[in-house]
C-alpha cells in the first residue's frame, strides 16, 4: 500500500516524519501574535494517542467474523491507531476533536477491501445488519466528509478504506484515457502515467494523500484545472458499488442517452455507493511548465485581468490571484524568522521602493499565471497572457514567484499543525460565482469572517485576519478561496469555529455563491445545501438515495442531512 | 410568435412555402432508383389533412374551461390543424404515421403558455385529473420524443407548446452569459445575441425550428459543438417547472455542492418537467468563419487526422469527415439533374483524374474543417490544421467545399419530403464511442443497416445504401452519423423501419456505442437504454421520476419506458 497509514499522522497532516516547516523560525510567533492582537501564543499541544481511551468496538464477534470471512483477517482492523486515524477527516474542526482526544466518532472497524467483490459483499452484510459504512479514500476531507458517525437507528460504523484498490487497469493511447482502481493516490496515479509520457494533471493541495475516488466523490479541482479540468471534466466513466448492485457508466466522449449518470456520482460524497474504478481523460505530459508572477495595482484590476485571460481562450493552465492581504502576509511570512532574513527584508524593501515609483498603491496583488504543454503552446500562452496582463496595468515579476509557489504548492497544510500547537485557529473555505458577482461575494464573505472573528475574540483586542485569492477561473466566473487565522478560544474552540463557519456560509449563500467550489459538502455545509439546491433539487437527490440505498447505510449525515449539533 | 405553426408543414419539414429542392431535377429519380436496385420510383403522396378524421378530443368541457381559465381562450387550441401538427415529431417513423393520416396520437388540446406560472398551474391541473402532458418545443424530435400518447390509466393528453415563452431576459456581459425563456427558437435567440455582438453558437440541423429548451432536454449538439459545446457544456443554469414545484439551478461557473442538477435535467426529455428558462454561456460573435475541405485517401486515414486535430487542442470549430460512400453520393447527388450538369460532370471528371495522379484509391473521403473566431485565432487554427491534415496524407481542396456545406447546412431535411413522395425510405441515426472503438462501431452499424435493408427489401434485387460521417469529435472519441436510403415497403413501411432500426440499435449496443450522441432517446431508443444505463442507473432515474412526478403525467413513454408496440 502506498499510503501506509502507520507512517501518517493520525491527528494532523501528512507524513509523521515530515519536518516542521516553522521549526527554527522563532520570530514567526511574536509576529503572528502581533498581527492577531494578542500578547503571546500559548503552548497547546495535542493529546498523545497513548493517553486516549477509545470507546469499545460495537461490532459483535459474529459480525467481525463475517467481515473477516469476506476480507481476510489482515484487512479487518480494530486496533486503536487505525480506528483513531479513520475517525475523521482533516479539517480544522476535525483536528480540534482529534487533538483533544474526543474520538466518539472512531469507527468500530476499518476495512481495506482489495476488490469490488469484497466491497459489494461488505455492503450487503452492512445493509443486512443496519451498520453504517463510511467510504474513505485519502481521508483529507475538510468538510466532515468521512466522520464515522452512524445514522439514526444504526448501532455500529465501519469505515471502508479504499487505498488497497490502487491498480492501473489499462491505458487507451488512442482515446487518451486510463482506467484505475479508484483507491489509487495522486503520486501513484501520476507515477503510472508518467512512465507512459502521460498525465491526468489533477494536482489538488492534498495531491500526495488523496485518491482518485475521493476526487470524483467530492468534485475536486486540481490547481491547474483551467487546463486539465475539475473532476467533472476529466472523468470519462466509472463503477460505483451500491447496496443495490454496481452502477456502471460508459466512457463515451458524449451522449444524449438520458441524463449523465457520471454527474450524479460526481459530488455524491459516498452517500450512493463506493467508487471502485474510474476511467479518466489524459494529456501528454507537459514538456514545459512555465509559471510567472505579476503584480496588479489592486484586487479589482487583478480580477479584470483574470477575466480577460479566460475570455480570450488562452491555453494557460492556471491563473491564481491573491488579494492585497494575502499578497502582503504571504510575502512577509516567507521573510520572517529565516536565517538571512535581514537580506531578504532589504531586497523586499527595494522592491517596494520600485513599486512606489511605478505608482502602485498600498494594495498590490500577486497574480500567478501558469502554462503547461509543448514549447510552442506555452510560449504562445505566456506571450499573449503577458500582453493582456500588462494591458491591465500589471507589472511582470518574472519566473521566481511562480517557481516558489510551484515548489511549495502542497506544503501549506504542514504549517497548520505547529499553529494549532500554539493556540491558533486556522481554517479555509471557498466558493464560486459568476464574474459579475465576484466583487460583492468577495467583500461579503470577507466581512462576515472578520466580524465573526471579532465576535468570538478569545481576549480583548484579539482579531482575526482573512487572506483571499481567486483559485480557479473560468470564462463565466471564478472561485474565491479564503484562509482565516485567529486566536483560538481555548474554552470553546468548537463553538467559536461553528460561529465563524456559520457566518461565512450564510454570507456565501446571501451573496449568491455556491457553498463549495471544490471542497464539497460533507457535514459542515449540509445545512446550507437546501438554499442552493432548493426543495425540488433535494427531493430529487433524496429519491436517488432512497432508490439505491434503501437502508441508508452509506455515509450517513453527509451531503443531504442536517449537520450534527 | 416566431414559429407560426400555420406557416409550417404539419406532416413534413419546415416552412410550407419552402421550395422543393429536387423540383426540376427529374434525372435524380432514375439515378436513385438505379442505386437502390429498383426499376422505377412510384408516386406515393401524403394524405391531405382535409381527408383525415381526427379522434374527438377526450377533454370534457369542464377541463377545457379550467385550462382556458389558466391560459386564456386563444392559448388553448383544439382545432384539427393544431392537434395534427403536434401529434408527433419529425422522424421518418413519425412521417409514415402523419402522411398516412394515422393520427391516433393527436393531443386532445394544444396549449401555448406564456409564463412559468401558467405552466405550473397547468401541471397542477393535469396531475389532479391524471392527464398526460407533453412538453413540446420545436417538435423536431427524430426519436419519438413528443408523441402525444397517454400513459397507463391516463384518459387524455395535452401538449404544452413552449414557443410563446420566447423572450430574452438579460445579458450578463461580464460573465458572458444570457438568460432566455426556454421556448425561444434558434433564429430568434441568435438574432437577440447578434445585436449585442455575441453568439451561443449552437447550430443543429434543426436550428431554424428547434428551441433552447428542446436543445437542453435532448442534450443536443450544434454542428460547431467542438468550439461552442454540446448543450451540457453551454448550459449555465435553468428553471424546470415540475409537478412538485420549480427546480432552480444556479449559474455557478463550477460547484462541488453535491451532484450537478443541470446534468439531471439535460437529457431528461420532458419526463421530469418543463424547462421554462435557461442561462447559457456565450462567445463573442466570430469575426471570421473559415471552412475548408480536404480529401483523405480513405476513412481510416481521415479518422486518424481528426483524432490528431482534436488531441492537438487546436482552436477549431468543427471537423466533419464523410465516409467514402457519403463522399461519393453527396458529390454525385449535387451534380445529377441540374441544368449545366454536363459541365459539372466534366469538372468532376477532371478532378478525379487529378486524384488518380496523386494515387488516391477509389475510396477518398471528404473532411471539412471549420474555424470560427477572431482573425488571429482562426488563422492559427487553419494553418496548424492544414499542416496536420497534410501530415496524414490529406489533399487540400480549398474553401469551396466548406462554403457549399455551410450554405446548405440546414437544408438537408427539405429533401426528405419529396423522397417520401416517391416511395423511398430515408432515416438517420447516430452514436458515439472512444477513438479506439470507432472503426469497429462504424463497421458494425453499417453492416447491420445494410443487412437489415436487404432482409426487408420490398422487391427482388432492391437494396439500401448507407452514408456515414463523423459529425462531432472530441479528444477521447467521436460521434458517427448514418443516413440510410432504401425502397419503402409499401405494404408494411412501419414494420420495415422497425426491423432496420432494431438491427442498427442492437449493433450500436453490441459494438460499444451510445444509443444516441445528440438525437436523444424518446420512444424509439427506450428499449436499448437499459443496456447502456444498467439496472442501477435506471433505478436512479426512475426514483427521480417518482419523486418529482408522482402521478407520472409528464411525457409518458419517453426515455425510461419500453417503446410501444
Amino acid at each position: 500500500m502506498t499510503l501506509e497509514r502507520s507512517r501518517m499522522r493520525w491527528n494532523g497532516w501528512g507524513w509523521r516524519d515530515h519536518p516542521d516547516p516553522l521549526a527554527g523560525r522563532a520570530a514567526v510567533w511574536p509576529w503572528i501574535a502581533e498581527a492577531l492582537g494578542v500578547a503571546a501564543l500559548p503552548d497547546t499541544p495535542a493529546r498523545p494517542l497513548e493517553d486516549i481511551v477509545l470507546p469499545p468496538s460495537r461490532l459483535d464477534d459474529k459480525t467481525l467474523a463475517a467481515l473477516r470471512a469476506i476480507l481476510g483477517d489482515e484487512r479487518v482492523r480494530v486496533d486503536k491507531r487505525e480506528r483513531a486515524f479513520h475517525a475523521r477527516g482533516r479539517s480544522y474542526h476535525d483536528l480540534l476533536h482529534l487533538r483533544a482526544g474526543r474520538l466518539e466518532a472512531a469507527p468500530d472497524a476499518v476495512l481495506y477491501p482489495s476488490s469490488e467483490d469484497e466491497v459489494i459483499a461488505t455492503l450487503a452484510l452492512a445493509a443486512g445488519e443496519g451498520i453504517a459504512v463510511i467510504p474513505f479514500g485519502g481521508g483529507t476531507s475538510v468538510v466532515g466528509g468521512v466522520t464515522a458517525e452512524p445514522g439514526p437507528g444504526q448501532g455500529a460504523v465501519i469505515t471502508l478504506d479504499t487505498t488497497a484498490m490502487n491498480k492501473l487497469l489499462g491505458i487507451d493511447r488512442q482515446a487518451m484515457t486510463a482506467r484505475f482502481e479508484a483507491g489509487i493516490d495522486g503520486p501513484a496515479l501520476e507515477g503510472a502515467l508518467a512512465s507512459a509520457g502521460l498525465t491526468l494533471g489533477h494536482y489538488p493541495q492534498s495531491f500526495e494523500f488523496s485518491t482518485l475516488g475521493g476526487w470524483i466523490a467530492a468534485r475536486g479541482a486540481g490547481q491547474q484545472s483551467y487546463r486539465y479540468g475539475k473532476a467533472e471534466k476529466w472523468l470519462a466513466g466509472l463503477r460505483l458499488a451500491t447496496a443495490a448492485g454496481v452502477l456502471t457508466t460508459h466512457d463515451f466522449p458524449a451522449s444524449a442517452a438520458g441524463p449523465d449518470l457520471n454527474q450524479l456520482v460526481l459530488g455524491s460524497e459516498g452517500i450512493f455507493g463506493v467508487i471502485t474504478e474510474a476511467t479518466v481523460k489524459l494529456h501528454t505530459a507537459p514538456a514545459v511548465k512555465d509559471y510567472r508572477g505579476y503584480l496588479l495595482k489592486d484586487f479589482a484590476a487583478g480580477l479584470e485581468a483574470v477575466r480577460a485571460l479566460c475570455q480570450a481562450d488562452l491555453p494557460i493552465a492556471m491563473a491564481r490571484l491573491s488579494d492585497a492581504d494575502e499578497t502582503h502576509y504571504f510575502r512577509a511570512f516567507a521573510e520572517i524568522g529565516h536565517a538571512g532574513g535581514a537580506g531578504r527584508r532589504l531586497k523586499a524593501g527595494l522592491a517596494r521602493a520600485v513599486l512606489r515609483l511605478r505608482r502602485f498603491s498600498g494594495h498590490p496583488c500577486l497574480l500567478l499565471i501558469g502554462a503547461e504543454g509543448d514549447a510552442a503552446t506555452t510560449a504562445y500562452a505566456g506571450r499573449h497572457a503577458a500582453r493582456l496582463v500588462r494591458a491591465h496595468g500589471g507589472l511582470a515579476l518574472g519566473r521566481s514567484p511562480g517557481a516558489r509557489w510551484h515548489e511549495g504548492r502542497f506544503a501549506g497544510p504542514y504549517s497548520r499543525d505547529p499553529m494549532l500547537d500554539r493556540g491558533l485557529g486556522v481554517d479555509t473555505l471557498e466558493t464560486a460565482t459568476r464574474w459579475s458577482n465576484i466583487a460583492p461575494l468577495y467583500a461579503g464573505v470577507r466581512e462576515a469572517l472578520l466580524q465573526a472573528m471579532r465576535e468570538t475574540a478569545a481576549s480583548p483586542g484579539a482579531r482575526g485576519i482573512v487572506l483571499g485569492h481567486v483559485s480557479h477561473a473560468y470564462r463565466d466566473g471564478a472561485s474565491l478561496y479564503f484562509t482565516f487565522l485567529f486566536p483560538r478560544d481555548r474554552e470553546d474552540a468548537i463553538g467559536q469555529w461553528r460561529h465563524i463557519k456559520a457566518a461565512a456560509s450564510s454570507a456565501i449563500i446571501a451573496h449568491g455563491g455556491t457553498i463549495s467550489h471544490h471542497h464539497g459538502v460533507g457535514t459542515d455545509h449540509a445545512a446550507w445545501l437546501a438554499a442552493e439546491k432548493g426543495e425540488v433539487g433535494l427531493a430529487a437527490l433524496r429519491a436517488v438515495k432512497a432508490g439505491i440505498d434503501p437502508q441508508a447505510i452509506l455515509n450517513p449525515g453527509k451531503l443531504l442531512a442536517a449537520p450534527p449539533e
